[in-house]
């Protein structure tokens, strides 16, 4: 529980601490002190401080909501007699034998990212018909330009026409992160909380996007500047939507996962270090032909990115501790991503943040020559970029006063300390940055330009 | 905590529960039961439940948010000399201390209802001028018609221009419960939430709108359909405001007060039948002339009513649980006042509501006909509209069959059962709901008919 810091020291103040407690349908406030738990219907986690001066009463009201929600993989998603779609979210397993002993149809609605509908449509189609569900299908083109509170609005127009029932319907956004981004936005508009469901179709989406709290639509030229932190009831990932992905969008997925690898798993590093490349080929698909098991590293490496995530998640869901890991690769990158516009994909941007970071730690005596460069060579091996000309020493210097400005006065700059370890580093002198830049632009500027003109 | 269902119990399945613990800057999971709070840095409250199966793996995240707010009635708020609006948020002493001795001018953006601006402009202007903050006041018609998305958004385009720190300079709503509302859906929004404060100026968002965590705004046709459950950082009240309110709306706010009261306090009550008439004639103010010191029974008046309302809304912030007294007056009023729009204001149709109720009480055996004929004699007083033609049998039918609709399947009514206590109640029956609306047309309709031409 947060501490409550009561203001004032004055000899002329009132200071009392009230529990709650329900006696039949009423809530009462009780000296905390003097509640006992055997006598009590049920007594609330919440609290109540009152402080009575001279000029003010003050009420401090403190209440912790807690939120549940459930990331499952699974197979087969879209095969008729597989129910998680429909019933995956439900965990009260009376609730469960009720629905499906009921013949009442299920209803649902679903917002589906157009490109995603034009392959998957007829599948969905007969999914939700062999299950006798009354629903309404909305394909969108969920598009980072349409990433806007217009589009959460059209989805709100026709979420409300349906009306559904917001305790027991909820609505299902099938995509990539924009798609589930908009949607879980206007999910969590919708009566103050609707309960949605994620299925995310991009490689990033699946192991980033779709694990956390976060929802969000740009605004006023700056990315997910509106949003909310509601999580899903349930997110269903399903690694078959992957097979028909552009390859680039596997490269910009791996990026997120490599994030995690240099931040918490050397396991998961060395398994994109050996494997990156096949699971490109196969997109992480099960290949039955030169690369035999393939199946196994993809679910490996898939599981290993969701659980670091879930770790460093799950303990600060609304982001309210600034230190996070999680921000390694997103310094710099946002700035990078919005001056380039739309020549680098989020998951690219990314990685040239991190790439240059590498140097920072290198240069700080954090990460040996032989560590960099066998992360280099892995971020190569993915098909991802590792310098820009875009990522300036200026945009650099720009992004770290941002990131001050936003971040309580202090930089908190996660960096790698060995492969697959981290920290926050608060104090990174500026000759090291622009030392780590000259060496990073010097090593890596003529392969980025030989790679565009081979 | 929630309690959480694990679903399924096959013997193939493997389940583990996780804590969560910080090793320096990193969150590793770590089996339950094996750890040990006094060798790690830091457990969280948060949990991660992992079941795999031969199928499915699938990880439940269970994270609380603690919410803090403080709700503070104080005298002089726009009083230069008053620091209250500008730091009375501020919990940490030592943050505050820092604020007072720094030299660097304060930056606020606010909002203020424009028919507000008209009388407090100059006030306003002055009080911010001799602190010598870096202001933006934004004055808006914040009317019901207005309560859109659209005003939302065009409140979050100057705070953007603005530029303010979303850290350190929360965003200040002054105005009825509209504005109120308004802006506290905007700052929610905005980087997924920017603290605001509250200042209410109606008597009825004095005592209602602005000491919960509600927020909304009007969408297709339909009260606060968009919203979020996200408190203000601190809600500052000032009865000095309400002096210049229109007696119509002193009676609206009086309105929900009295609900209070029949819900959950006698002695309330009996204020309001003792006092509501010198309430109404003082404007809660501080009378010098024939009431005395009528200061008293305002202060104790609105003292309960938010007490009482915090004790019901701290421990159901979300309002996840459904039973709820403070739904009382709620459950045919926003159809009535939809229906009437814009003849009733919403505490009158909140009373219309509640008197019916009353009959319903009484009729099954709750309240006796002389608790009834006090109550129906107190509305009287208080200036409130007893009966509306609108409220017609069909309407109450109708209304009940759209709560158990969002209700669970439970119509959870509450109902006066004495004065100053109150129970939920789910099987009603119709003769009751019925009987009960004939003699409250037979007792009431006259003396309205009568009201209106004298
Ligand atoms: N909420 C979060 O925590 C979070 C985290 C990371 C990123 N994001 C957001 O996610 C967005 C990026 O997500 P993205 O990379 O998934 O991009 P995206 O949603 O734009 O999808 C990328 C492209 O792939 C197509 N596509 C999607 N699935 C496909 C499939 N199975 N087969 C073929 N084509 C398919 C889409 O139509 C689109 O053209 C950004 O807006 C970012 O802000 C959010
Ligand atoms: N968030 C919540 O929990 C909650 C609870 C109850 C009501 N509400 C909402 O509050 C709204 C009703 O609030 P309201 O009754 O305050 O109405 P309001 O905001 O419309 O204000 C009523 C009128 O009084 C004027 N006014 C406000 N302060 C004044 C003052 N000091 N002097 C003179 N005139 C003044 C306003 O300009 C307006 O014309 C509804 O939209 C309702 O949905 C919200
Ligand atoms: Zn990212
Ligand atoms: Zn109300």
């Amino acid at each position: 529980m947060a501490k409550v810091h009561l203001r004032g020291n004055h000899s002329k103040e009132k200071k009392t601490e009230f529990s709650l407690v329900r006696v039949k349908s009423t809530w009462k406030r009780k000296v905390a002190k003097k509640v006992n738990n055997d006598t009590v219907d049920c007594v609330s986690a919440a609290k109540i401080y009152e402080i009575i001066t001279v000029k003010d009463t003050s009420w401090t009201v403190v209440s912790p909501i807690v939120f549940t929600y459930k990331v499952t993989e699974t197979r087969d998603l879209l095969d008729p007699n597989n129910d998680t779609l429909l019933l995956g979210h439900i965990t009260d397993p009376q609730q469960l034998e009720e629905i499906k002993n009921s013949n009442k149809p299920l209803k649902r609605f679903i917002v589906v990212d157009q490109e995603v509908y034009k392959i998957y449509g007829p599948k969905l189609t007969e999914y939700f018909e062999s299950n006798n569900v009354l629903c309404k299908v909305l394909a969108l083109p969920t598009t980072e330009e349409n990433k806007s509170m217009e589009v959460a609005l059209t989805i709100l127009e026709e979420v409300n026409n349906f009306s559904l029932d917001r305790r027991t319907e909820p609505i299902i956004a099938i995509g990539g992160g924009v798609c589930l981004d908009i949607v879980g936005l206007a999910a969590s508009l919708y009566r103050r909380r609707t309960p949605y469901i994620r299925v995310p179709t991009t490689l990033l989406s699946y192991i980033d996007a779709s694990v956390g709290a976060k929802t969000g639509v740009n605004f006023a030229n700056c990315k997910n500047k509106l949003g909310a932190y509601i999580p899903p009831t349930a997110v269903f990932l399903d690694l078959s939507f992957i097979q028909t992905l552009p390859r680039r969008h596997i490269c910009n997925g791996l990026a997120e996962m490599l994030k995690m690898a240099l931040m918490k798993h050397r396991g998961l590093f060395e398994l994109l270090e050996n494997y990156g490349r096949m699971l490109l080929d196969t997109k992480f698909q099960d290949d039955k032909g030169v690369y035999g098991q393939s199946g196994l590293q993809a679910s490996q490496a898939t599981r290993i990115a969701i659980t670091t995530m879930l770790e460093e998640l799950a303990p600060n869901l609304w982001e309210d501790d600034l230190n996070r890991l999680v921000d390694f690769g997103h310094l710099i990158s946002p700035a990078l991503e919005m001056k380039v516009l739309p020549s680098l994909l989020h998951g690219e941007a990314v990685n040239i943040d991190m790439c240059y970071m590498v140097y920072v730690s290198q240069e700080s005596g954090l990460l040996t020559e032989e560590e960099k460069q066998r992360i280099v060579s892995c971020m190569v091996g993915l098909e991802l970029p590792v310098w820009h000309e875009g990522c300036t020493m200026e945009l650099i210097q720009k992004s770290m006063q941002d990131r001050l400005k936003h971040s309580g006065g202090l930089v908190r700059m996660p960096l790698p300390v060995g492969l697959g370890k981290a920290d926050i580093f608060n104090n990174t002198p500026y000759e090291i940055l622009h030392r780590a830049y000259e060496k990073w632009c010097d090593e890596l500027s003529v392969s980025s330009d030989s790679n565009r003109d081979p």
